[in-house]
């Protein structure tokens, strides 16, 4: 188990459970509030992982989720604790999308994915933190302090929905909600040792979220084990059919996406995963063919330029530049300096090889029910470092840890990450599991399957 | 009065004598819905002016309307018959955006528009024509045919929400819902002889309708005379609050926008009503002075260049170049060909002239409560017009009629079109009034009262 043990939560282990545990009256919604919000300060004070923390707000809300419990009135997710990544709108909560830009920015009403598990009866504890506009992989901040890894506090906790993935982790809360854009909520889930989920293109609505780049841009969950994202998908609609449920699901192994290979740590991990995997599914590599391998070929860079255009409009239209200048981070200001160079034969070009790609993995992933690869080639780098190296491979950061998620991005395909087995104590590793599009149900399905087979789920409810 | 008498309507004169004819059952909402039909048939033989209508669809919803009339459980609007543009999405009924390109498109939802409007009662009868992708102010279509000017079938309707100007002057329906990226709302009213209302930016959402350029867009509401209007703004939420009741308005008046002159019909239909509403209102001529003047220099420019970008973003990230250069008519191909040539240095330096404009328009207008000027500087131009030449001014179509209305769509601020009173049977000219940012049912107070000056409302109730 590669994670904190389970009686250092203060309330069940399991989202689930812990429904049940209010629903029977064991535990109530205040007494889970108070304790959540009791760690949420401790985990803002320790690891920076949130931008807010609305106390008043949440025992207000969960007042009257006891009272409906007493009533036996409760919603499907009455009394929950969560926590939202700071780019999504939260009515009347200070909402700064990680730049003090923003400062004072309280909007009006809540983003769409809010409203849907408010009005299910979850409790919103807080905001998360988020590399600023969601545009940058480390949860790194000049102006509001970095976020740290809380397995090691030398490391990155990966980003762009940092905070959460970090809270989680720590056992503020159990699940919540982040953004993805080129692996935003996976990376994180998988350097902190948590789960990770971004359904299908377009599935959650992305109303009210601050855009990075609006053609991918998903709206995604955290949990502490795929149980409690499956609560939350089941809540805002992600729901399994009997039409998508298979006996034995093909998995296509993908060990490798050029030009990142993976590091040692990574590869036993991995490696080691499959070996039990292949156990009960039918595997097949589809690696080390150069027809396979060949198209992820453009895919990063048509990716970056995307996002360099889509996100440089959203900002450019907004700010101007002095403004931008001034109050930006220099890292996001570097980025929006770079986006004016680009033109939109770039656009048209990286939109090509964007529908290019995606053909070509529909038609890779004909013979196959999922795609099972590393989410990260490598555990989490540590803050200071300006460039990863994994073998003979150098590269910037972001590079490493957004090639082997952002190809999902592209196409829209759901994708998940799951912990896998750590050895020895060591950091966080996670495997990745990728759906056709419309597979959503059935992607969380097979993820909890593949989770017990690793034995990576939360331990047993232990109540309090 | 410059319209269709009202003895040529099947319906009562008015929106709100329809409603109360239905109310007292004098006329039945299937009976309404009928002679719609009938009329949109002949509108869309002898105009063009309908891209689909659907009978079946209309005298479904029409019985359900005559069922809650029977049953006393009305909604605001049951019963009135009304057309949507083609760029917005109606489910279940084809929706081309004004292009073969879409062929087979069959949206699954509503746009938001569609759902709140029939969710108070309004019928849709059917689908009115738009330029391709709403990117033009001619609604000539090389795929589909020209829509025909019903004043004169020589010349264009204006655009892009031509088809629904042309049915309302045609008095297939009295009101119906277009789309304004730089006047497609104002303009063919302004060319056909009807009402055209231009909400501030964001009043009502653009969820389902085609983006031009999303900064730009706007929803807006067509109708027979102002008071038609409101009835459609006023179920949609755009009400009078006695707040912004001002018993004696002041008006500033620009009687031109360099470059481009008027007319001399289109000045001499001004000058008199400005005769006529200085009896009445405090007015202060705003042009003549540099500073004025000036503050518009660049704004076409930079709409101009807004546009192409974003129009390009759209297109391009939707659609390879074959098939844009195969399915779409020549003149869009050409603009985004112009639009890849286009860098983002270019778009926020449009930006930020934009901002600078409507910074200057905040100033100028603060000694105002609306200014007033001329929709369009001429009369319809001819079908086969490459160019319009007024005075020693010589352009294209499009800046001729958008050189006035354009620049209210990058302030956001909200506008609309009324009909001027025309001298010998000559074509529509048209007044535009703005007011500042959320001022939009003041405006269409003040709007309704110059219209009874001008004496250009419908003529009185004429029951069946």
């Amino acid at each position: 188990m590669n994670r904190q043990p389970s009686d250092s939560f203060p309330h069940p282990a399991g989202l689930r459970n812990a429904l049940e545990a209010l629903a029977s009256r064991e535990i109530t919604a205040t007494g889970l509030a108070e304790a959540a919000l009791h760690r949420a300060q401790a985990c803002k004070q320790s690891l920076n992982a949130f931008a807010a923390i609305d106390g008043a707000r949440a025992l207000q809300a969960a007042a009257e989720s006891d009272r409906r419990y007493r009533e036996g009135s409760q919603r499907p997710l009455e009394g929950l604790p969560i926590a939202i990544k700071d780019l999504i709108d939260t009515r009347d909560i200070e909402t700064l999308y990680g730049s003090t830009a923003c400062r004072g920015n309280v909007p009006a009403a809540d983003a769409d994915i809010v409203k849907i598990l408010t009005d299910c009866g979850a409790i919103v504890i807080g905001k998360t933190t988020t590399h600023e506009f969601a545009w940058g992989v480390t949860t790194a901040s000049p102006s509001f302090g970095d976020t740290l890894n809380p397995r090691d506090h030398t490391r990155i906790p990966g980003g762009s929905s940092g905070g959460a993935a970090a809270a989680i982790a720590h056992g503020a809360v159990m699940a919540g909600v982040g953004t993805d854009t080129g692996g935003s909520v996976r990376i994180p889930a998988a350097l902190c040792g948590v789960v990770g989920f971004k359904p299908t293109l377009g599935t959650l609505s992305t109303r009210g979220v601050f855009p990075l780049a609006p053609t991918c841009d998903h709206v995604g969950l955290l949990g502490s084990q795929v149980d409690d994202v499956r609560v939350l998908a089941e809540a805002v609609g992600i729901r399994n059919s009997h039409a998508d449920a298979r006996l034995s699901p093909r998995l296509g192994i993908v060990r490798q996406i050029a030009p990142v290979p993976l590091s040692a740590e990574i590869a036993s991990a991995f490696d080691g995963a499959v070996e039990i995997l292949a156990q009960d599914f039918a595997c097949e590599d589809l690696g080390g063919t150069r027809r396979f391998d060949a198209m992820f070929d453009t895919v990063f860079d048509a990716f970056a330029a995307i996002v360099l255009i889509e996100g440089g409009i959203e900002h450019l239209r907004r700010h101007e530049w002095d403004r931008i200048a001034t109050h930006y981070n220099p890292e996001t200001v570097d980025r929006l300096r770079r986006a004016q160079a680009m033109d939109l034969r770039a656009y048209a070009a990286a939109q090509q090889a964007r529908r290019e790609f995606t053909a070509r993995l529909h038609a890779a992933m004909s013979a196959f029910d999922f795609l099972v690869l590393p989410t990260c080639p490598c555990t989490a780098p540590r803050r200071d470092a300006g460039t990863v190296s994994i073998g003979d491979w150098t590269g910037t950061v972001r590079e490493a840890l957004m090639t082997y998620t952002a190809p999902f991005n592209l196409a829209g395909f759901p994708a998940i990450s799951i912990p896998l087995p750590s050895r020895n104590g060591g950091l966080p590793a996670a495997l990745q599991i990728v759906a056709r599009p419309g597979g959503d149900a059935a992607l969380l399905r097979v993820a909890q399957q593949m989770e017990s087979l690793l034995g990576t789920a939360c331990g047993a409810p232990d109540l309090p």
